[in-house]
């Protein structure tokens, strides 16, 4: 399996998040790629590339096009505006307030287009955003291209990412552009499966009334877990996308055996609806000892995890996205790969 | 005029407030209420009493049951979950997410019932709270029961508190409360008229479709200021309160004749609607020297601004709200005051 690789990432390392009432090193830093690239080599994956550079057309036919700019402006704005810190939101438009209406002051915008203030937005975030979906690109052009798998090694992931909204450590969302690269080439059938422990909020709405991309996840229950406010086992796409919306809430201490079966269930679905291509969210905070988590997989679990989404055998782009056990992250990836491989 | 004061806002002090990208010392502050106390003593206004016991049956009238029993129970329960700074939200519901569930998980909780994460919940915020609307209310009382105007010294202030959500040092709106009262005891007229520099977006979400409250607020321009997401000049109320509120958003460097043309405007208004009697919801950040605002109000000003409120001539209960060029503070509080009296 080909692995998409680039050291970018490293541009995107805000010095604090906001967490517990407190500034705390962010859970999403660096070191996370580092495990998971010392893993890869231990185990002998060592078709590590860099990505070829970054192909807009597609993100831009996907996100809105004025939160691309303020992605792009945002840290020039703040800081001509002599901001001392780095980009934190301090506000958003919440319950009652305009949703559609985007202020001129920087603090302002910069809540327009977030919606959650544990992440930060540093001088060099935009750039590794771009080097983060310039690898799923290269990863989608290798599927495309006959491979059965590729890995983008994505920092910072994107599934929390919307059209026009950061949050949970996300800014452009890696896996949906790849699912959008897949439809604008033809496919019909696209299924996005995101088993990070996170609801994949930004995928979900992407693609909530589409009928070409399927989005299942497993999450923890958002009565219990960020993101809080969107992964009920009642949304269910709209529209024409009506019925391809599949969540998977669940609850503090879950095990394999529960979340296993949940896993079976949307391999069945995504079967059955007959997809041609499949796009793996592959974060691994399900894994017992996450620090920001409530899920009780093990180790092993992920390869078994791995061996049955393999079973399915379709052409498969993996995007990284998260996992915060920071030692276990690499082995439990790796995991994941070596059971689609073996599967 | 009699001041009602509590030394119990100094429960309220948080460490932190969120300011652009830091964490830094509170604005909103207790030395706020020192400087308008000593200011008050050197212009002979000594009549300063405590307020009486706090009357709950008009705040859960006005109020969701649900968030003042979050606000009382919250700090227990973020402590209970291990969290080691103040309550500071990292999330709230943003667009394309649920407004209407509310998570168990007290982080989760805290973004429900929060607009903006400035203003950080500390172990005794609910029950300065709870004093500085008791400040509020013994006003009333006061001019329910005959005088000319009283002055609640409320700390924290209350404009920016909605019917369930804190945020811009806000947690109970004292302001509008003493309106609920007044309608209570039978007036059809009731206008709060609110002159801090920012909106005030909770006492407009209270009663923007209520034909008893008209709603006044002049302010920094959303495009340009905190809230940003509200307090533009068409919302205008809705149902029987179709055209009771008025907002005038003005612009960065407005000065007096601007302003007080505004003022003006509001006042006609109010007055010929009819209004029985006057809350004035009193921030002095519209000052030139306010850190966080954009007017240039001169302290002689607000002199003028209270004695042109004054010459409504209506019954007035005063709330304390924002005003954060901490010396000037105190000296253009009284300003209005003296004005109000002399008019
Ligand atoms: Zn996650
Ligand atoms: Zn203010």
């Amino acid at each position: 399996m080909r692995i998409i690789h680039s050291e970018d990432h490293r541009l995107h390392f805000p010095q604090a998040e906001l967490s517990g009432g407190q500034f705390v090193t962010p859970f999403e830093r660096p070191s996370r790629v580092e495990y998971v690239l010392n893993r890869l080599k231990e185990r002998g994956l060592t078709d590590i590339v860099a990505p070829q550079a970054v192909d807009m057309t597609p993100v831009q036919a996907l996100l809105d096009l004025g939160y691309l700019e303020f992605l792009e402006t945002a840290w020039a704005a703040w800081k001509a505006e002599g901001m001392a810190g780095e980009i934190i939101a301090a506000n958003v438009p919440a319950r009652g307030m305009h949703m559609d209406r985007i202020p001129n002051n920087i603090d302002g915008k910069v809540g327009y287009y977030c919606h959650a203030s544990e992440t930060a937005i540093t001088q060099g975030t935009w750039r590794a955003a771009l080097s983060s979906v310039a690898c799923a690109q290269s990863a989608q052009r290798l599927v495309a291209g006959g491979a059965d798998h590729a890995f983008a090694l994505c920092r910072p992931p994107g599934h929390h990412a919307t059209a026009d909204q950061y949050g949970g450590y996300c800014f452009i969302n890696n896996a949906a552009v790849v699912a959008q690269m897949f439809t604008d080439a033809g496919a019909g059938r696209v299924a996005v499966l995101d088993i990070d422990f996170h609801h994949g909020n930004g995928t979900q709405s992407l693609f909530y009334d589409r009928s070409d991309v399927m989005f299942a996840s497993l999450h923890g229950a958002p009565q219990d877990a960020y993101p809080y406010y969107l992964g009920y086992g009642d949304e269910k796409g709209a529209g024409a996308g009506e019925g391809l919306n599949l969540n998977y809430p669940m609850p503090p201490g879950t095990d394999y055996a529960t979340w296993g079966a949940a896993l079976d269930d949307a391999i069945a679905k995504i079967t059955d609806w007959g997809a041609e291509a499949l796009v793996l969210s592959l974060g691994v905070d399900a894994y017992k000892e996450d620090p920001i988590s409530f899920f009780r997989l093990e180790s092993n679990d992920f390869t078994d995890a791995g061996r049955r989404i393999g079973g399915m055998k379709l052409p498969t782009v993996v995007c990284m996205e998260g996992g915060y056990a920071i030692e276990a992250v690499g082995i439990n990836t790796v995991n994941v790969l070596e059971g689609l491989q073996d599967a």
